[in-house]
């Protein structure tokens, strides 16, 4: 397992030490993670990283090659070498299960830990968390442009580098691709891979029919033809037909074709005319060729004939949105034995942090199954389902909306306690049920591509009272900008 | 060190073993990696990524977890699982020194080896190319906005994963940043490391003054003090003054502040007459927030008084065009110990390829030591530099140029000579030095950060010649439209 323990911003080091010269780095905080918008304008956020924030947190260890690096950068002092030589994360963690639907605002994670060990974890955690979470959401996104057919993730090869090739490739699966073309991908997580032939193959051998032969001949059963290496309609899918009926007389099923340039709509419609009057109706055609949910929502609008789509650059960077804006922020310090709640000012009312120790309830209506609201309140604070519960908008207090036959669930879980990690990991099956159960609560207009329904994130009046009582505690002077 | 050998996309292996199945694994073939287009409408491309690509090549070996895991998934035979458990790189590779500076379609990397081998990089190959010369070349234009202030790389918690961060600081060092806030990279790579406090830092003492205080004497001749916590003007700047002229008794001379938030150019510009007011001429002003080229550009035009660009997001995932589009395409086929051009046509001008085994000529003028143009030649090609080089471009071919003084330099360098590698790593210090010294020897024209003037590359009559052939050749069955 890699060591990522120095993965870390260098001002985390410089304020740990700091910290411990000043007799503050065991005091205990809160930290929440949380994110302000959902990325690509979509109208929820799907949590992933949560498994390899594990693997960096039980890998933490300063390795003496570390700190004799750190203490020749003529920063530190002994004695934080030494405490880093013994440095352990003791703290305790909340967060959300690996593929949870989440929403702007919402604590994802929660740390309450010593001042040094919350500060040290900041930068990783958020790197993991904000990649992974967002590819998941970009590939929910194409997978709903895509209605149902297949998505296959194809984008190592664009991918920012190897990580975020392989757990990008995780997350996409998690957010609703049925494959990837990423071995390693496949191999470490148990994801299914998928891949047939790139044009180089057909350029190998003499014809194309050479080459489709030849492949269909080493997977006769597995038999996916990329057909546009020449011309598709002339030459690839009869071809591929040709090959095809080979294979039919074998006692073979074929399995389709792929085309990766032109026309999708009109190509694939006319390749499926051309499959369907040869009895290959079973065939599926699969496009591929620069795509994201856009242009797939836009072929589909055209009755493009296409049972699965394969994404590569558009999906594994996340092209037109590519960093999800996760922040790690202070809202409590604990003072004998109480947790204080602390808050963050701002100009812009967007950035005014939620202060206190906080969970996250989700409602939902029993009738339908369906998520009608999340809540923030205070950790300490209970609901009684068997009242009704009224809710009201955060800024616009009037509106309301009073909920009578209601469920609540938590949606922050124990990661860790006190150092010791608690979470029970699931493999990749179990998280893309639970991820697609997540989605199936959720109503359609929280779902749409385009100008979703912003989904009911309220804060519990205790919460919203202590929220207004500090910030008109707080003067002008503490009005802060980050 | 790593293993990446899984690291490729499926249909590499499923290749592979319909090669070895037609016995044409060992055929020995020529690929080149080029990219069509410089990243960010920049006005050339940094290439970075050689020294993992080594790191990648030197440890591949198929483990039997690996072999275990590929049989499993019912596509290949033993003969190419044994195949693969003695798999080891045999091949010739030519590529650009690490930190060179390259243009569309010229070939930075070129791969001659046995079909099989030569197939089963491609996808790593590219992936660690294409993002590190992009984060290189994004640098090198945030670098250039900043007019020669140092620029520093501070997006870790936002990169996509754990090496897009690590191997991202490294490309931004390469394109010009003067130090990263990523502690890993400092270590792993030696480039400078730099970090001061974050905004919790403050939250965490009672007063801005106390948090400055303890920073300042924690680091009496390292205090780089955040002053946008609460106030700049009117808090937190008097509140670093304070400080520095305690430090400043102390016999300590004070670095400088940060702003994060805010408007950059008003705010810089007054915390710099109030710093001078009080003798802190030398004090250095740092800025950051969502940080670009544009941004930089604009402000330095307002005369923002900023001495050094702290840039997160946007650097590390190169926001606005977060891909470069590098290829690896078949370029030769070697028959009876000769090496035959291969050619991809398309209907699109831009994809058809460069036939045969090429290498890539950059010409100087003697007089002004600037680089003049490229030629992309056949490998075998020779130019006397005696006499006068007419050139010629590529499709407009009556626009010409003759060169008379000139020097001639071949950009591909060995990398592995039949499976050896031949390459000498430099340390990051070189490698930066070489990278500015390939800047220094570009006309400013080609450096623009809006329109650059794109520089000339074009093809020797002799492999233009061959290419028109091989166009005339080619009837329409062989368009290909990738």
């Amino acid at each position: 397992m890699r060591n990522l323990t120095l993965m870390t911003d260098l001002y985390q080091l410089t304020m740990l030490n700091g910290y411990l010269k000043n007799g503050i780095d065991k005091n205990i905080v809160v930290f929440d993670m949380f994110f302000r918008k959902n990325p690509c304008h979509n109208g929820y956020t799907i949590i992933v990283g949560i498994e390899q924030v594990i693997d960096y947190i039980e890998n933490i260890n300063f390795n003496e090659e570390d700190l004799l690096y750190l203490k020749n950068l003529n920063l530190f002092d002994d004695k934080f070498i030494d405490y880093l030589r013994n440095f352990k994360f003791s703290g305790t963690i909340y967060c959300v299960e690996e593929g949870s639907i989440m929403f702007p605002h919402e604590p994802v994670l929660r740390v309450k830990a010593p001042l040094a060990e919350a500060q040290l974890i900041e930068t990783t955690l958020l790197n993991l968390i904000n990649f992974q979470s967002l590819i998941a959401t970009k590939a929910s996104r194409i997978c709903t442009a895509a209605r149902g057919d297949a998505v296959f993730e194809f984008g190592l090869r664009r991918a920012q580098g190897p990580d975020a090739g392989i757990y990008g490739a995780k997350a996409a699966i998690i957010g609703g691709c049925k494959g990837t073309s990423n071995v390693y991908a496949g191999k470490k997580f148990g994801v299914p891979v998928i891949g047939t032939h790139a044009h180089s193959w057909v350029q190998k051998f003499e014809t194309e029919l050479d080459a489709f032969r030849a492949y269909a001949e080493t997977y006769p059963d597995n038999a996916l033809l990329l057909v546009d290496t020449y011309n598709v309609l002339t030459s690839g899918v009869p071809n591929a037909i040709t090959v095809f009926k080979e294979l039919r007389e074998k006692g073979h099923k074929p399995h389709g074709i792929r085309i990766d340039s032109g026309d999708i709509a009109y190509l694939s419609k006319e390749a499926r005319k051309m499959l369907d009057a040869e009895g290959f109706e079973d065939a599926i055609i699969i496009a591929s060729s620069d795509l994201d949910e856009e242009i797939i929502d836009n072929l589909k609008l055209q009755d493009a004939a296409v049972n699965a789509w394969a994404v590569g650059t558009n999906l594994i960077t996340s092209k037109d949105c590519p960093a999800l804006g996760g922040v790690y922020k202070l809202s409590a310090i604990q003072k004998n034995n109480e947790l204080i709640p602390k808050i963050k000012i701002s100009e812009n009312p967007e950035k005014i942090t939620n202060p206190g120790y906080k969970k996250v309830i989700r409602i939902y209506d029993k009738a339908s199954n369906k998520a009608e609201a999340d809540l923030i309140m205070l950790n300490d604070e209970k609901i009684d389902t068997n009242k009704p519960l009224t809710i009201f908008h955060p800024v616009h207090t009037w509106k309301k909306k009073t909920l009578v036959d209601y469920s609540i669930r938590e949606m922050l879980v124990p990661l860790y306690e006190d150092g010791n990690l608690v979470y029970k990991r699931r493999n990749i099956q179990e998280i893309c049920e639970y991820t697609q159960k997540e989605l199936d609560s959720l109503w359609p207009e929280y779902k749409r591509l385009k100008r979703p329904q912003p989904y009911k994130v309220d804060l519990s009046k205790k919460l919203w009272d202590l929220k207004n009582k500090m910030m008109g505690d707080c003067d002008l002077s503490c009005t802060k900008d980050e």
